[in-house]
């Protein structure tokens, strides 16, 4: 059934749809011997035992559907000469992708220890699922991949962000085994919104209905084709339905939808780009309805197998079982290899001159393989947004809105090549980077009113409140090549855990396959932070997300924790220039004080770490105490302190440690960054109490550090999970973070010093009483602490019992 | 517009509406107040600025209409005597929920030092946002709410888990502001065909579109009335349009909408319920347009604000500018307070009939109140399901299927209550739960084929292929005092991170309210967990959820790694005994060597951690090793470690220490299992080699220990992200977590062995050697290694070269 009128185009020729019907049967084919065979390829001799794989793994249910679509899309191609890319959301049919990339030459191009021949088929499919081998799933292995198949969900993010910028692109992109339930594919489709028909290439999803996901139904299977056309034209698209499992007919349906649909995509296009339509297109998408496990074994055991889901994984195991032996055997001569190969293993070459040409071939498409078309990032000097700095701690500044400034000269520089683009659920204005909005503004392709602000068609700011999608987006844009910038509110980039964990594994694993190029690092900038969240109170603060993220290979992630602005510029710029990395840049959007003049923040930015000597008194000798800080309040709160300390107790010899980049802390075995033990004890030494204030959970560092020879001496202070609705100082108190926390600490921890600071402790006290005291009456911190500067140590501030 | 028949109602009297009306503009006005004002709370004189609050906190934007919803399912209530809940989705909009509870007078009777008098509101508007006092979202603090307000995405989820099994209840969600964009929320609309409307309560969805975020416009606000109905209608909802701005009209409008779909809901319960209907309901829901900060001041400095972004929070700060404290003061005075509240500061009579009574309140739910209507969990005798274990590591078993079986009793026991159900992504029975299904189905209520097996309308398995939702519903499901078990692919549980997070930050509020009744844990079961999917490869490798978790306040979170069948039944029983809590038990799926009998598994699980002394040979005295281990594969590496040690080297001197709980790996004053110091050393030892062999990653084990005298000794093998697809065995030996990397660790670090045990070294180098030839060969591990059994120590495996 075919919703929309179909286009007038003639049938496709009889001889090309068997020619396709032998395509998909190949592919078909050479997807079970995946999943069973070790030998035996082409089945010239009877199948016994020993040809099959002691371990069956794999999946089954999706991948003849894969398989069917793929052939589809080849004709299309060749056809239309078109620039495809395909996207294969249950990326668990592996065997399919696999499979057409070795029909079509690209396999055997990049893996020549796989050739197309008997020899490359075997090797093929004892590869698959096998130790040293390949995955199960679609992975960065399979060439025209840039989406891992493992976790289900971001197939339609991931197409967008490929799409955009990309205007002679077309993503197909296959939703199916239950993704379509998955939340962030379920909100994924409205991407629609923020596509233009003009400047963008073009999504077509694919919403593969074979049924059933692991162990049951899936939803959208079973509310009925009413609805479900309902549901896609709410989502704003134009369904056209294509069901059946008669090989002969659905071949026929499925060429004449996409006839249909790529006729759709084509009016749409020409009418937005050369005939001046803005109204939002109705994109079309198909839903192709066939029995799960296609082509499969009927039933197994007596129990129906085709259009079930005991078709999901491998559909029957036990080969010590006779009867499945020759079950395996006559599935796999139901495809007739003998008409698809020749006696070398070579597809006969009719069939294979359904394939495309060199770079046409959906998996040779060179967006797919990152750097193919990389359009480098521009990065323009950053020093002109230099905070002018006369002096540590007297001036303030808002970091992210300095950044903000620089982040708007890199859109400039690089409007007229269309590779970057800034991603956020909506905090774009909040976390302050406004100055880019004098450029360009939030893409928007829904109803617009005259009061408008900052939304247009050609918008490169991307916002939709779904931490989700923004991700999936910034995702697919850098698979393909180009760059992006993405920031989010600290507490709430934990949404995207598991995807920021699936791309870490994608780099990783990439950088060990030589034909990937590499790829544009994936940015973050996290700001309204823990500390700055005391208004919104405790569900907006958690700074756990680079606890997570430093689990993940050394060679891959990145934390940065600028102290200011000057350095937030520095490592911003650093960050952009980096490739095959995840890079997290902590930096709050609040007014505080600047330490680092330009030329300082080049420098301490250089090493990641460094002591400040001008908040240090130990004068280059050995310190009493190492006051480290790693992030901006901590920062703060320690230079606060050493004041307080250098005033009250100017005998004590203080250094000051600031970290940037936290990974100089982990051992230089452990990470590229990581100090030598050398260097690392030269700077926080080997004896001597470190009070150290960090950013987020004071484990983090125990953990960083746990090897260093001085780390028994390390006292760390950071979000102890007390959290509320406050005033900024407050947080910090009730976390142990403050001054006058660290002041105590330091007198706890300095040998000696208990009894000789006695009163210094006293005052401690006075002081956090008084502050209790404020806060609870005024609602806000003493103005001594809102207006405090840096006193060099010579601050007027005394010991009321001094 | 209204796209359904009108119910033949009589309209509501004027004479209802106007106080409705009065009620409405008494909780915006209590709203404002909250949000600006210090003192002066009933304007009796001109405002000043030393009223206003030096801090301008909190959000208007949804603010009025949330308040003119639950003026009007008041009415509701108090006319059909129905049992409401109401979620504020955009929970942000806190002053709302809290000025109704106010004027309902629950406010007053959960926090006494709040009277419903002048006073009381001075303190009400103090409190709010301020230190000390309460959240600007709907929180804990807020009586009537189970739903924290501060990350969006949750709402639908949570209202459809409280509907469960209440068959009385109506659960009023609103969603608004831009949540309806997150994934979590998107997907959860599906959640209707998951509701039995027999046997459960129902869901009334509000989609409150004022047409804004936080600073742009929302989708589904620029859709159009007929896609956003399509997309109803397509995710099975019949949707009712409420669309204005003029109060008057709005009220009746809105009266008379709520009137028509609370109709429909009676019929489709009394057509399921009494009438035999069995097709799946089209419920309805209501699509409310009004403007952003309705009510509010139209313009402010000239900008547009009523009806914009601009009043997403505060509209105007800055209050030193004369003309924005005249703004707030005609504001303020346009509800014309004087009609609204009596000389004492209590709401009239004739507005305050218009509350509902006791537990008729919203406010006042018991269900809202977690243990309010607690149906207790019964939880039957688990010893019956002991695995025979005559000794220890001969007998093998799938430890989670005998969990299974366990599970199937407590859902037997607790049929009748209709109290505990179990979730999951479309993974129990891949996770071995499947002798549930004995007893119960997966809930279906969407379209059934014959061949179906294991769905009903009735099933008390849920499942859809959304972790977020299922985490959604069994929080819901918690948050109104039931029980449940979730089981995830220890990978993929990483998805809900955050709200994680969230429910963590919950259950430590609580803790802190008086009135907060505690709530049933939250219990996962993690399986098919890293070590076991060496299969599915790199993707679905991911241990990290614990290390994670473990940042939570210790009094919230607890982590159980039981290395069998037993411990696992001990520890099942355990957590499903506690309240407020997150209990994640890690365990594997696949057939493993067993170890203790139940009687050993009790007395291990009673104390969390202890000595195997039945593994070990230091005999009570000081060992010259400790082999430690958490989780199951782990202990199977160490165990099989030490029988090669003990058999090799027999005068070692080992002592084998496991570990079920982590938590009592934390020091004593970090967390109440954590052992003391004494207690620690006395299994650890203080200064002999600890090999580790943990489940998750190394440096999980160094944060919780490293407070400890002997941690410098401790060195942990663990997942080291390297993951791929290979075999189970090879799976350890890739992260030297395998039993020939720990005896050589020990080796390495005993002093003195290292020569004396180099033939052993050379070993070990060449089984290693010989697993590699073998895998890379045979794609499964070595028959040594699959068919292992635990010798004693005395096995007949010889050191080639010994």
């Amino acid at each position: 059934m075919s919703q929309a009128s179909p286009a007038p185009r003639p049938p496709v020729s009889e001889n090309l749809l068997r020619r396709m019907d032998a395509w998909w049967r190949a592919a078909n084919y050479l997807s079970v011997g995946q999943i069973y065979l070790l030998a035996n390829p082409l089945l010239r001799e009877p199948l016994q035992l020993a040809h099959v794989k002691p371990r069956l793994l794999g999946h089954w249910g999706t991948t003849p559907g894969l398989n069917f679509l793929y052939t589809h899309l080849n004709r299309i191609i060749n056809e239309r000469d078109l620039e495809l890319l395909f996207l294969a959301g249950p990326g668990h049919g592996g065997p399919a992708v696999v499979a057409n990339t070795w029909l079509e030459g690209t396999y055997s191009e990049t893996w020549p220890n796989v050739p197309q021949d008997e020899e490359g088929m075997a090797a093929l499919f004892k590869q698959f699922s096998f130790p040293g081998g390949i995955p199960s799933h679609v992975a960065p292995q399979t060439p025209g991949s840039i989406h891992e198949g493992g976790e289900l969900g971001y197939a339609l993010s991931h197409a967008y962000g490929a799409a955009f910028d990309n205007p002679d692109l077309i993503v197909a992109c296959v939703i199916g085994d239950g993704e379509a339930e998955t939340g962030p594919l379920a909100t994924a489709w409205h991407s629609n919104k923020f596509l233009n028909p003009v400047t963008d290439g073009a999504v077509l999803p694919i919403l593969h209905l074979n049924g059933y996901k692991i162990a049951g139904p899936t939803v959208l299977a079973r509310i009925g084709d009413d609805e479900l056309a309902s549901l896609m034209r709410g989502y704003g698209y134009e369904p056209v339905f294509v069901e059946g499992d008669d090989p002969a007919v659905m071949h026929a349906l499925m060429a004449s939808a996409f006839d249909q649909v790529f006729d759709d995509i084509r009016r749409i296009q020409r009418a937005a780009r050369e005939e001046g339509e803005t109204a939002r297109p109705r994109w079309p998408m198909i839903v192709l309805r066939t029995p799960k496990g296609w082509t499969g074994p009927k039933t197994v055991d007596g129990l129906k197998t085709e259009g079930s889901w005991r078709s999901h994984q491998v559909p029957f195991g036990n080969m010590d079982n006779p009867e499945h032996l020759a079950l395996l055997e006559s599935w796999m001569r139901s495809y007739r290899p003998e008409e698809l190969f020749d006696a070398h293993g070579r597809l006969l070459p009719e069939i294979a001159a359904l394939s495309p040409h060199g770079e046409r071939r959906m998996s040779a498409n060179p967006h797919s393989n990152g750097g193919g078309r990389v359009r480098e990032l521009r990065v323009p000097p950053f020093e002109r947004h230099a905070v002018d700095v006369p002096a540590p701690g007297l001036v303030n500044a808002e970091a992210t809105r300095v950044m903000g400034a620089f982040l708007r000269e890199v859109m400039r520089v690089n409007l007229p090549s269309r590779n970057f683009r800034i991603f956020g659920p909506d905090e774009t204005a909040s976390n302050r980077w406004s100055d880019v909005f004098e450029l360009t503004s939030r893409t928007w392709l829904a109803q617009m009113l005259p009061e408008d602000v900052q939304l247009a068609r050609d918008g490169r700011v991307m916002e939709i409140l779904s931490e989700h999608t923004c991700q999936g987006w910034l995702e697919g844009y850098l698979l393909t090549g180009r760059h992006g910038f993405m920031s989010c509110y600290e507490a709430f980039i934990h949404i995207i855990d598991s995807m920021f964990n699936q791309h870490a594994k994608w780099l990783k694993v990439i950088r060990e396959i030589p034909w990937r190029r590499p790829l544009p690092s994936l940015n973050y900038l996290l700001t309204s932070h823990v500390w700055r969240q005391d208004h919104n109170g405790f569900s907006h603060q958690d700074p756990g997300f680079i606890d997570y993220a430093v689990n993940k290979k050394a060679d891959t992630v990145r934390v940065y924790l600028p102290p200011d602005a000057n350095t937030l510029l520095v490592v911003t710029d650093h960050v952009m220039r980096t490739w095959n990395r995840i890079n997290i840049i902590v930096a709050g959007k609040q007014p505080q004080a600047q330490w680092l003049d330009m030329e300082a923040a080049i420098r301490h930015c250089a090493h990641g770490i460094g002591i400040w000597r001008w908040a240090s008194n130990d004068e280059g000798g050995e310190p009493d105490v190492v006051m480290a800080c790693a992030g901006d309040v901590p920062t703060l709160e320690t230079i606060a302190a050493v004041d307080l300390l250098r005033t009250w107790l100017p005998d004590l010899k203080v250094r000051v440690v600031n970290v940037v980049d936290l990974m100089t802390l982990e051992p230089a075995d452990r990470h590229p960054h990581g100090l030598s033990d050398a260097d690392f004890n030269s700077l926080f030494t080997t004896n001597r109490p470190v009070i150290f204030a960090h950013h987020s959970y004071p484990t983090l560092i125990h953990k960083l550090t746990y090897k260093r020879a001085n780390h028994a001496n390390i006292h760390v202070h950071g979000f102890i999970e007390e959290g509320t609705t406050t005033t900024p100082f407050d947080m910090t108190v009730l976390n142990r973070l403050d001054r006058y926390h660290l002041c105590e600490a330091v007198i706890d921890h300095v040998e000696g010093l208990s009894q000789r600071a006695a009163h210094v402790r006293q005052t401690l006290h006075d002081k956090l009483a008084e502050h209790r005291r404020y806060v609870d009456t005024y609602g806000d911190d003493m103005p001594e602490i809102r207006n405090w500067r840096w006193s060099g140590g010579r601050g007027d501030a005394q010991p009321e019992h001094g």
